[in-house]
């Protein structure tokens, strides 16, 4: 079975100039391998008529879909719109849905629409416009001799977007691609080595058309079994039952199956049990509250929080003693223990959380280095606290702090789980 | 006068598959754009000897400098080596003084020397090899009429030592490279399709040599102009005579010249005034009082922050009056104001940011749908107070409003700005 190919050609100096790293192309080149898409070039140019047809030419040579972005915006620096025209021997004509769509987002913003911006609607006779439920500029799909070419904005989410709600599906429908399909385990607390060496027995057993992909981040590691098939119903059963081995392996590391954050699975189980939350943020500094709030419908579990980021918001608002914080400071044990105490009194919710710790990169010392974090957890029956070691930068001390407390409350709802 | 161009061309699956991100090409256009190389293209393509070959043919169409990274690995699924050998028709030849490098590697680590590694030692004839003083692949660089050819490992610090050590300062002896400088001036509050208006006169009144760049995000717009000559100094004046005319047309907007982050630029004015902050959240659930803390040194000027998500808490921490609640609503003026106002009080600090809105996707009403948001700043002085409307999705309306709570902190710090 001959794979469906695909190239990637991104447009905009800012990648050229290494002003911005290129994550649009490794999610898509994620999103086109997940259908079966082979990505055999990505493309990195500027805005620049001639090189882009350029590009075009070669692409066509390897692959049976084009997908283009960036190069869309309002301004004069923005060309691929009219080269694509061009390309295609067609002319540009006003397309009354995207002006519509346009004309509603400046409604939306209380802004007048601006020339610039009503040009945008203007699209190349030829094409199928694609929508941007996002944005000001509408996406372009091309059909040349069997071979498709897809413009899209270089703007990270708008692009997601759009290939999510309309491009993949189109691509999946007009190539007939074979049945890939991904099981996705999630599994937090297990550094990746060791979670390998647990499943190695399992994971060679596997038959030759399933795969098994560790992806780690931030603490957790996400497990992707994937099988390819043009027997859809005979994979599915077929990934279900290697998945159904994993309990007995790894199971109190698992927190959810399919692409669910932590923080939304955990959500799913206050829900289930009606338990309501609260954080007491030093070294976090609102990022826990953040993740618990990023995720819909989160009022219904978490009632608010506290930054503490001043000691003397930790005594006024967390009621910590003044000695705890002289003789213990205010990354230790007694304080992070109380902190999670105090704000679940003081919210009235079932469960507090707190943090404190050096997130850098100053304000380390000898014997408390940077990266020394305590996080706790208490309800009505226990207090529970934690120490944790990274020596990381300090963006990620913060989000791996995140990740472990979030952890060690995910551990306290799953009753079924063994220390 | 004619820039001297370069292509990158990575090779290897990873990065076509979206399982890496390739952050060495966006390094390398950085180091390059420094020295005055203009970079054309970035190429990313697997270990496959034909495309190899085809990517070569093309990119030397295209620019005097051709970099290749990946593909030197010892195992057999690495061809580079073997392809550069074959397209500049010279053979493998064993390099001493790189097999006594390699030899040392694994005497360091006390390993015993294997075949796989031993034959990296061998390199094609015709080349000038380059030494890797982190890894066992040496590099190689190879001239044809009048262009160089430079392969190095994938590995990205043995990559960078390589580039920053001997290839960068030996490109920039082989080709008399002009200057090319960047300067980076920030906005925010203004769409770019407006900025682009309030500049279209300045922007085309630009010499031919000055380019000006779009480069917009969560609602702020980098503006990039670029120059390039063979004279520094003039050029560097040249353009700070342009950057000056700037405040004319947009000084309200402009919060930064140079890579710096809202929050950090804020951060600076704050820590100048000596002025401290805290903050009281609704519908941005701490991600405000993230932004703050994600600074080093924020702790000099954020004091901590309220995440009231409950009604509640609103009235309880923040004493909102429950009739203003009820009468009016969480997402309205008159709650919003009061919470600035009041958190301020409660954390004695000189200034109080507050938001309440619907972040979504649930929770709209027809009076007041998703995406409506208040937010306010209060000061010893004033109390500000000012409506959103965006129709994002969750993340972003809670990402967007919190630039614009930041921006509408910053006009207040910036006392020459005019309202």
């Amino acid at each position: 079975m001959k794979a469906v190919t695909a190239e990637i050609i991104t447009i905009g100096d800012e990648i050229l100039y290494g002003q911005i790293v290129d994550t649009n192309s490794a999610w898509m080149g994620t999103e086109l391998t997940k259908i079966g898409v082979k990505v055999k070039q990505i493309t990195s140019i500027s805005d620049n008529a001639v090189h882009i047809a350029q590009a075009l030419d070669e692409a066509k040579t390897r692959a049976d879909i084009i997908l283009i972005t960036g190069g869309l915006g309002p301004t004069k620096d923005d060309l691929t719109k009219h080269v694509l025209a061009d390309y295609f021997h067609t002319s540009l004509k006003l397309h009354e849905p995207s002006l519509a769509d346009i004309a509603a987002i400046f409604r939306v913003r209380g802004i007048e629409l601006t020339e610039l911006n009503r040009q945008q609607a203007f699209l190349p006779e030829s094409c199928m416009p694609v929508r941007n439920a996002l944005g000001t500029a509408p996406g372009m799909w091309f059909e040349q001799d069997g071979k498709v070419f897809v413009s899209m904005p270089g703007v990270p989410f708008e692009m997601k977007r759009m290939m999510t709600d309309l491009v993949l599906p189109q691509l999946k429908a007009y190539f007939k691609t074979p049945h890939i399909i991904h099981r996705v385990i999630q599994t937090v607390g297990l550094p990746e080595s060791i979670l390998a060496e647990r499943l190695e027995a399992w994971e060679t057993s596997l038959p030759e058309h399933l795969k098994l992909a560790y992806l780690p981040h931030l603490g957790g590691v996400r497990l992707r079994l994937t099988g390819q098939s043009m027997d859809e119903a005979a994979l599915e059963q077929e990934l279900q039952q290697e998945v159904d081995k994993l309990p007995d392996l790894i199971g109190k590391y698992i927190f959810a199956y399919g692409e669910v954050p932590l923080e939304e699975a955990i959500g799913r189980l206050l829900k289930e049990r009606g338990l309501t939350v609260a954080t007491a943020e030093s070294c976090t500094g609102g990022f826990l509250a953040h993740k618990f709030t990023s995720i819909a419908g989160s009022s219904a579990y978490f009632t608010g929080g506290l930054v503490a980021y001043h000691n003397e918001v930790k005594i006024r608002e967390l009621s910590i003693h003044p000695e705890t914080l002289q003789q213990q400071g205010a990354v230790s044990e007694a304080t992070v223990r109380a902190m999670a105490e105090n704000v679940r009194q003081k919210f009235g919710t079932d469960i507090g959380l707190a943090t404190s710790g050096i997130a850098g990169p100053d304000g380390g010392t000898p014997d408390k280095p940077v990266g020394t974090i305590w996080i706790a957890y208490a309800d009505k029956y226990k207090t529970e606290a934690k120490l944790l070691n990274y020596n990381k930068n300090r963006l990620l001390n913060i989000e791996y702090t995140t990740m472990a407390v979030l952890n060690l409350l995910r551990q306290s709802l799953e009753p079924t789980v063994e220390e």
